[in-house]
């Protein structure tokens, strides 16, 4: 019975599905009940639809002004910050984040300024790096993928990293290249509320109609199928370790580009001298920043990694008193919810003590008790893959390090991880430690922080968020930040001796926009020619 | 018996093969005759040495100093050129490639011209795209990948894409990422000299020693073990198809990064004006174009795409009688003459017609004559996939197309290449077609060319030796071209709120360098806080 579904945007237009499989619809994670509307599950009918809109569509989208895109992303934004109490009292209800500060306060402003800072990106040309070599005739710059994204978006953004919304999307769209947005079905409502204005803004700008698609929810085999369809031109993914894996296998077998941004327990070093300093205002850090969204952040501090001794244990204690303090927190979903048991259950099974905190939460819904463990040097290294999976919660592993050295086996035991933080005293104590650890821990993250936690991603363009295997699937590219973001959705174009006037306008001998370009070497806004 | 067999460069010295499964000679493909010294096929414990060996440098040699790795490169390529000469021998001997004008008058002075401006890369920075945004305090970088790369070095060009002196050696150098070259078993003797060559200018150089080193050969499934292995960061690949996708695959399963260049049919494209005005002096373009290193260039002209008709015809009966002329190509192995025949066999059970040449030579030796074959447009679409395989060698396929509409039907059909071809006249005849055909063939290439054959890969900054799948892995990376090969080994790294003195050098507030760096949008090579 597909026609009581809610529908989904196909091929240009809201349709009901063509062949849904089923229907679900959100849970309320403050009682675990679902509620509202039903979402069609889509099948391959709704697939081949929206592939093969999304491929007609391909052409125009990559020789569509750029000037155009910008306006349908600043379109976009104004009207998603018009309707931004509607929306986050709707996404409220769908995962248990609070209206404000939460969403009014930080991810809707978030999301909007994203997508205007990608219209930036569209009119800059930021991201296309044009590269000329006068003396070989040959001039390149990135160009479109001239296949369309799929995007699949995560659970615990339902704004800022929403497929329909979140940064995969405006860095593909910016790319003129189309977006087949598969939503997090924890949020579905909000994800049709934003794609309804995505569509809006869509027709006024005038751009191909089925540049913007969304389904709901694709049975798993099928996501599967769609991740490596040759059709694809790249896959966007940020979820968890496992479906991501399954994604990239799929992807990766049909030469579709898979970006996803998959895990990581991001871990904080405590130097002595700043422990010396400040250990109680330290552990109050950590509290904060691991329980902030319910610790259900991909940049969520889940490792701590400190010294055994005086200094270490009056953090140790400090933190233990807050997490047993912590209110309880609500988490995103039921299987959340039993991930995070599980994923504290291997912790103890693998070595860790529990120091305060765990269990279920009295309150129903999916509520759980913020837990803080800690496992001493000599076991994590004996169990280090186990000890650093990622629990997507407010769980802190603290590990205690016997001395330097064990310091220093322990980060080089660490998987590739989203950040690494070092907090270190600013006098000298800590440096000859900092030069010995940092280096070391430096290879192993995308983002390499000082003296703050690791919560909080800021869309820039010296942002990483992504990082070595297997955090992210490519450590040269990051999820977040214009122009970089946009670049995973680029194909380089080179021109060998094609003539001026076949040239695309920004690689021609004339500039008259004064784009930024390298002409022989030198970062330029000149036009050719025109001398040094 | 590996005492006699020729010494591996394991873990910075040469060393008999540990374990070698057997020995094997080069061919000289004059006679079809194995020559010279035996060479190891390496086991388990040779390439569980290298890769320990690489991983032991990694750290030392991504602090290295840069002008230590260009001085390295420019020793290296100092030293190729001194021993030229006996270096042409040697190759032309396990190659069949003449040693004038191919090695000394092109490739010998390409490669050391290329290591030289992998030195100028390293010098200048450029490839690192250094990114400071002052508002977030955040700054950013691309660093080396963390971990060592594996080279394996296709049969075609025993120096510019030998892996241990072509562009992907000289790349991942830049991005001080230690190398295991595994040199392509036709040309061993020649690999040797270079690595001695190499080894000695490392030394000199005050590297890690075992910053490169080089096997002959291993047996496929440790091939396939070394590509899947996560001590590897990165597999960097030129070679078949088959191969090609088998690494990947292996690579791709361990979140190994797997860059290859794989094959291309590098369609070219001539336009009725062009046709018009030189049909005859295009056939010899294609002629020369095709046969040129007995075909065996990535970038070898194998699909022109023409119309029928007069003009048509009259290129087709030109090109006709050169390839019948054509003197016998010398290919490079036994195994390249077996590929190329079946090749001819498949293009011809698909439904091509040859229009001469095509068998084996009479000289004996590897030797074949060049072929010219013909489909019409109708029989290609039917069997499209069939038709563009890569034959490897001096073979062309000629595809005749009924009208407009056909061809750009044709167009669509292509897999992704390297490069594409059209051959238009610039007085406007030909421009309507022009603009239906090139962005339908831009967006299937790596790189579009005007008016000239595809073979001759300059080494730009706005080179794209790469495409679209299955032409190459990755559309946005080139194999050939500094800076952008480089960034294939770097790692994209984020300093968020690290104090100045922590940072690089090269993303400190100072910049005394004056290297070009984008702060808050401009690119300039000014200090952090110094104004517009």
């Amino acid at each position: 019975m597909t026609g009581a579904a809610a529908p989904v945007l196909l091929a240009g237009e809201w349709r009901q599905s063509l062949d849904a499989a089923g229907t679900f619809r959100a849970d309320d994670p403050d009682r675990g009940e679902a509620f509202g509307d039903a979402f069609p599950i889509s099948g391959e009918r709704d697939l081949e639809t929206a592939i093969a809109a999304a491929t007609a569509v391909t052409e125009e989208l990559a020789a569509a002004d750029p000037a155009r895109i910008a306006g349908f992303l600043e379109g976009y934004a104004d009207a998603i910050e018009a309707n931004r109490e509607a929306l986050a009292e709707l996404a409220q209800r769908e995962t248990g984040l609070p209206v404000s500060p939460r969403f009014l306060g930080a991810e809707i402003p978030r999301t909007c300024g994203q997508l205007r800072l990608a219209a930036q990106a569209a009119r800059s040309h930021g991201w296309t790096l044009p590269t000329i070599d006068t003396g070989n005739g040959l001039r390149s710059w990135l160009a479109p993928l001239g296949k369309p994204a799929l995007v699949l978006g995560p659970a615990n953004f339902p704004f800022a990293f929403n497929a329909i919304a979140g940064s995969d999307f405006a860095s593909a769209l910016v790319a003129r290249t189309a977006v087949i947005a598969k939503a997090h079905p924890g949020h579905p409502g909000t994800s049709r509320e934003l794609a309804r204005l995505a569509h809006a803004a869509l027709l006024a700008s005038g751009l191909p109609a089925a540049s913007v698609q969304l389904l709901y929810q694709l049975p798993a085999p099928l996501g599967l199928r769609a991740a490596g369809d040759p059709r694809i031109g790249a896959v966007a993914f940020t979820g968890s370790r496992v479906a991501g894996q399954a994604l990239k296998a799929a992807a990766d077998a049909a030469g579709v580009l898979f970006y996803g941004e998959l895990s990581s327990v991001n871990p904080v070093l405590m130097l002595p001298g700043a422990l010396a300093d400040r250990a109680g205002a330290l552990a109050q850090e950590l509290l904060a920043s691991c329980t902030l969204g319910a610790g259900q952040f991909c940049t969520n501090p889940g490792l701590v990694l400190l010294p055994e001794g005086v200094q270490g244990d009056a953090f140790a204690d400090a933190a233990r008193r807050g997490f047993a303090d912590a209110p309880e927190a609500l988490l995103l979903s039921r299987g959340g919810l039993q991930h995070l048991r599980s994923a504290v259950d291997a912790l103890i099974a693998a070595g860790a003590m529990v120091l305060a905190g765990g269990g279920d939460g009295s309150g129903g819904g999916f509520r759980c008790r913020p837990a803080l463990l800690t496992v001493d040097g000599d076991r994590f290294l004996a169990n280090a893959p186990a000890l650093q999976q990622e629990a997507f919660g407010p769980v802190t592993l603290l590990v205690r390090a016997r001395d330097p050295a064990q310091m220093e086996a322990i980060v080089r035991v660490l998987e590739g991880q989203l950040t690494g933080t070092v907090y270190a005293a600013d006098d000298g104590r800590d440096d000859a430690l900092y030069d010995r650890l940092a280096p070391l821990l430096r290879a192993r993250v995308g983002r390499l922080i000082g003296n703050r936690m690791p919560t909080g991603v800021a869309v820039s363009a010296a942002m990483n968020h992504g990082g070595p295997w297997p955090s992210a699937s490519h450590p040269g590219f990051t999820a977040v930040g214009m122009p970089a973001a946009i670049r995973r959705f680029a194909a380089l174009h080179s021109y060998d001796h094609v003539p001026d006037a076949r040239l695309p306008a920004l690689l021609r001998d004339r500039n008259p926009g004064g784009i930024a370009r390298q002409i022989d070497g030198r970062w330029t806004d000149a036009d050719v020619g025109a001398g040094a």
